[in-house]
């Protein structure tokens, strides 16, 4: 044992070195229990620890990621061609990217007055005195001015607001879902950094037999094309084990997870990502499943502004890398060794447990083992130099 | 002792055992102080490595998050009536989201030559000399033509300049705060999913009774409404503990945290997410505190076009996502459990050096603990094995 | 050993202690491997663990951040001064800001049918039976009609697609470069917060005696302006060895790393970010380098929609912020001393075989080291009671 170090080197050398003494048992089943259980802690180490969890590898988490994304083709709307530029949201190409599948569209809304949608409670009214001027219902469309007006060209009456006329619920259009989107393409390009082993790979492989060319033929593919960074949302939504069409009714938002598994040790070129894709918004006819938001392209005529109100179904892609590196260190592995050595110490505790429980019947062992000193009174110590050893042996015995 | 595995099973029989041999100390005092020791570092292990701290457990952070958010609410700005399309931004309602509380407008501005605002250094002028043609101050709006023009309908006059006109400084119109705004209420969406444990959750209970009527209707409420995932904005000011009032007149960035602390353990139905809410910019009057942001909706009329510059200023939530889940598992439980097992052996460390420097006055101990082996010189082991057994007692005392 | 406290306090007394016997080795050699290898030991505990890697601390990873950036600058392009309500995108300032360098614009492009562009594949042709009606060419930008048309003023034809005419490809002007972007500047308001420490800290520097004057004056350099967060595009790019004018061709990524280092046993006041720069998207000639994105602007005139398509090109800055903090804690600081000593146990393992295998020529050490002892049989330990002493001679030699 180390530790005496700071007490003992004043009165034994500096330089001794200090070793448990250590009894030997031969008893086999003893032994057979013991080198087993050291057998099970070195295979976990050997196996688990070291083989599986590389722990001889210094490791980081959480590279710095860059994403660029950027979504391609065109749909037909009816007589209204469909470009990139007004199905993706937002157009900077980030990590998170929106395409619209399906829209609800109100053309034409204009600040003024006009008829509350029906639904909407205490709506519907007969004369003027039903409805409360100034009033804000929160699940209306505007605030009231106290009239009560025909329902559009409806016979029934319901609460005049102060809103964007005409109100969406009764105005808007809808489309029929672009089915064609499931042949739209999304180019994600990743790049990734890890500081700590100056590590930097991208998920595009520079190719440079076809090179671009390739890249604006290919889909990806896991097994036919696993370098191509372009993804069919059709694939996707396969992928994801969503049917397209539900998405097209509801939307959705589906993960794309980019997973760097880089054993540095090996050559940095192994070191490619792995896609995985996943519905993240729940469902399960849960209430408010889906992903979709509302916007409004702004227009002006003769100083008057009017609008556009487009309520979008679409599918949002939220891009999330995951990142490890690990590459050879002296440090944990001198740590790991260490720690091994210490843990089968383990053993030890098990077997003189079994060693004094079990098997030491007679006492032999324990009486070996252990080395009884009584606490010595005082009188006694004073005619202790000149007789040490018999009183020593006294002691114990 | 396992260690000799490797260098004695020649010599000595592999399936022997070999344990410490132990001097067993009868000394009230010192088993008190053992036992003690024991006793705190058994306690800081059961109570704060396997209770506090769930040793035993398997556990994940950093779940992979989806989050969605909605606005909802109008409100009245003089005449005209604002919806959540006009005043929340980004639309597609991912984990930032911003809303307008006031806003300073600039109509018509139209690309032009105006004068510049009479705050910027070296703006004002008498003759065209004292503006330098093409120079653009960094402070200012635009670039200068190089004339001296009277600013606006005042008398004085400033340097001319190329710029969108007329300039914001000059003809913004302060808009009053949306104070109906407190009302406003963000629906946050929440799914996460923990990869390692193949567990999804989410933030809205299901809840088959009323459902989707549930979710029209209530506000998230601590007490009265934990699993409502609708939050007033007024609620959410008051929690960060910031003056709704001066959040409309500054802006603000707000924090929606979302905590799941998830004992996979306990039932899965357990698993539910805590909020809570803290003003994220600093604020303590240093400069440019708040949160403000400028856009402009783009007009054309007769091929020219013209624009609305809005500056707006409002609160952005941050929805950020914490998560933690633990669950039983045997490899941790034993590393701890061995862990602690040998940090119980620091107890011997401690009591050593207790007994060998206070309490053995008189060598005793030590005498029994140590036995002392000199090197034995080349000459004198030549004899040894006839007369081992006196040899090695001559040795040791 | 602590282990037997479960077993043997029933026949040795609860309050005994146990310390395993020592054999001493009174030899030079051994003594100074034996001191050397603890000196390492510690040496690196002390050194490495407790002062480079402060193990003494509890330390907290991903703090809690808040990033808010606004761009400022104007620049003037042809006759057209163009603010930053122009050239940033998005505009509400959140951690990703898009600035544009360069535009392509395609102006009063209209829903109709045109030529498609000559380089799509299969879209050059003589006759109307050429283009095959209702084909969509995912290469190129719309449905075709099925007729066969000349190209603009050309004297050739390819085939009609219903798309915005005119297609981008032909119509598009190149603008030329901002260059004067170089000046721009980005004002980055970063404020983290540990939860675990409550530690709230911004990177603006409170300061009384200039404040806001300083804040509209200052650029951010790492000698003179180490507390001003406002960058100059041109420093950015400098510091992250990228060329301006190149930047300003392809686009880029680059990202602003805020690195937050706090040890929080000093004054907090020593807290302060550092800042680097690093260009995020590979390049290297990989195809598809650079950052560009597409949006348009929407107008309307007599009911009819028309948009100017803008090709940007120009730098994306992903704020990234790093934070680590560490304080003061009593649990790791025990936790690694316990560490520290069980590990220079590591010291014994190499001695003894150090001892046994190299310097043990006569098997003294290992005689006196080791007490071998036989399995008892039945019938022997019979008279075991009676004669202990002798027996256990007996057996032992």
């Amino acid at each position: 044992m180390c530790y005496f170090l700071f007490i003992k080197d004043y009165f034994l050398g500096f330089w001794d070195y200090e070793t448990p003494k250590v009894m030997v048992v031969k008893n086999k089943k003893l032994g057979v229990i013991y080198r087993g259980v050291q057998f099970l802690v070195i295979t976990y180490f050997i196996w688990y620890v070291f083989i599986s969890q590389k722990a001889y590898q210094d490791s980081e988490t959480r590279p710095e990621s860059s994403v660029y994304t950027k979504m391609k083709g065109t749909a037909l709307q009816g007589d209204h061609i469909l470009d990139m530029v007004e199905y993706v949201r937002p157009s900077e190409g980030g990590d998170v990217i929106s395409t619209i599948l399906r829209r609800e569209v109100t053309h034409n809304q204009r600040q003024g007055t006009c008829a509350e949608h029906f639904t909407v409670p205490s709506a519907n009214c007969s004369k003027d005195a039903d409805c409360t001027s100034r009033e804000v219902n929160f699940d209306g469309n505007g605030q009231r001015t106290g009239r009560c007006v025909p329902y559009y060209n409806q016979t029934f009456k319901t609460c005049e607001i102060q809103t964007w006329c005409p109100i969406e619920d009764y105005a808007a259009i809808w489309e029929p879902a672009l089915t064609e989107a499931i042949n739209f393409t999304v180019y994600i390009k990743n790049a990734i950094h890890f500081p700590k082993f100056k590590v930097l790979r991208g998920n595009i492989k520079p190719n440079k037999r076809n090179g671009q060319k390739y890249l604006n033929k290919c889909h990806y593919n896991e097994k036919e094309h696993p370098y191509c960074p372009i993804f069919r949302l059709g694939y996707i939504a396969e992928q994801a084990r969503e049917k397209f069409s539900e998405l097209c009714r509801t939307g959705g938002v589906i993960g794309v997870f980019i997973n760097w598994k880089c054993d540095l040790d090996l050559d940095p070129s192994e070191c490619t990502p792995t896609y995985s894709f996943r519905r993240l918004d729940l469902r399960k006819n849960l209430p408010s499943s889906g992903y979709n938001f509302r916007f409004a392209k702004y227009y002006s005529k003769d100083g008057e502004e009017f609008r556009t109100l487009i309520k979008a179904f679409g599918i949002r892609l939220d891009v999330i890398v995951h990142g490890h590196a690990g590459r050879f260190s002296i440090i944990p592995t001198i740590i790991n060794t260490v720690t091994a050595m210490t843990s089968v110490g383990i053993c030890s505790i098990i077997c003189d447990w079994i060693m004094l429980t079990f098997i030491d019947k007679n006492d032999i062992y324990s009486d070996r083992k252990f080395d009884d000193l009584l606490t010595v009174p005082t009188e006694f110590t004073i005619s202790y130099g000149s007789n040490h050893s018999d009183l020593s042996e006294g002691v114990a015995l």
